[in-house]
């Protein structure tokens, strides 16, 4: 997507430790206009697969997922990192281990809101390793939905998640493919 | 408002230690059409108010902040609760303690994206002790930006979060006041 490559270069920030800092419009201060457009394009691409669930992780996919949900009218349905208060006993889950965060945590979505008769889209904001998104087709898989494929709005392609989930006959599109990027030579996209 | 009102009567759960379950449209599972017309609701209120910016935190407020920013064609900024390296060094932080996870934590704010010239309107989707907000309030003021009010969607008004913050001279406005719930007798609502 021209739109958001323009963006990544524009806004997006190499950092070492194979860091893209895109938290001017994405992941810390959302631009709402920008990422509806980003949800847009997601409709486009799945608009004929009979979605009916938008499933995403906390924190930074939430808004993505919420603007992409309008142009669907469904529900996004977001799975939780740590247990709390406020989540039934009654969940699937399964463990995934975060870069950014360097630790492995456990994600979890209530089984009540997640089972056969729905036809699921996950959407997040990064596809690196595919640590969150192998953990999210888990959660798919062990619920009895459907999964339709992957939304994602950045794709460190040189990495291996997008191959190993691909592999498995998921569906994935991402809307920016990263080829390389460093903090001298910038970032460059795949094509 | 009554459609919150009537929403929460229908789906929301009491339970013990004053939770009240909402993860059915609101905290998990995002009914987004619903969501989208709580964002109408707070646009209605703070409409003449020039907000540029709608400040919220993860996780549970951001869906509802980004639905209720595309009202107000603003970006959302979401402080966060833990440092990562997708954050810049540079932030504004404070302490804010945690009800539902029963932990101190920091939060965070880049300093680039919050400042002088920032008409802020916090979003949040519960409003009890008000540690939360009171923290949003903080991080506002260290920045320099201008407060214009939070836009809460549900108020336990029988806690002294609400009366805090108003007795600073913020205006809150919370779309559903509760003012007493138990597992017996269910939720009142003031008024």
């Amino acid at each position: 997507m021209r739109l958001l490559e323009e963006r990544i270069l524009t806004d997006g920030k190499v950092r070492s430790g194979d860091v893209l800092k895109v938290d001017g419009f994405l992941n810390h201060l959302i631009d709402v206009r920008f990422a509806a457009e980003l949800g847009r394009e997601f409709h486009r691409l799945y608009a004929d697969c009979g979605v009916n669930k938008i499933l995403t992780i906390e924190s930074s996919g939430i808004g993505v997922a919420c603007l992409t949900a309008q142009f669907f009218d469904c529900p996004v349905l977001f799975a939780k990192k740590s247990k709390t208060k406020n989540i039934d006993a009654d969940v699937y889950t399964t463990p995934v281990e975060s870069y950014t965060h360097g630790t492995t945590y456990d994600v979890m979505v209530s089984k009540q809101y997640l089972g056969e008769g729905d036809r699921v889209l996950i959407i997040d904001d990064f596809l690196a390793k595919g640590n969150a998104l192998l953990g999210l087709i888990r959660i798919v898989r062990q619920s009895g939905a459907e999964l339709v494929g992957a939304g994602i709005v950045i794709e460190k392609a040189y990495q291996d998640g997008g191959k190993k989930v691909r592999d498995m006959g998921v569906r994935v599109e991402s809307l920016a493919r990263i080829a390389s990027m460093d903090e001298e030579n910038g970032i460059v996209f795949v094509d």
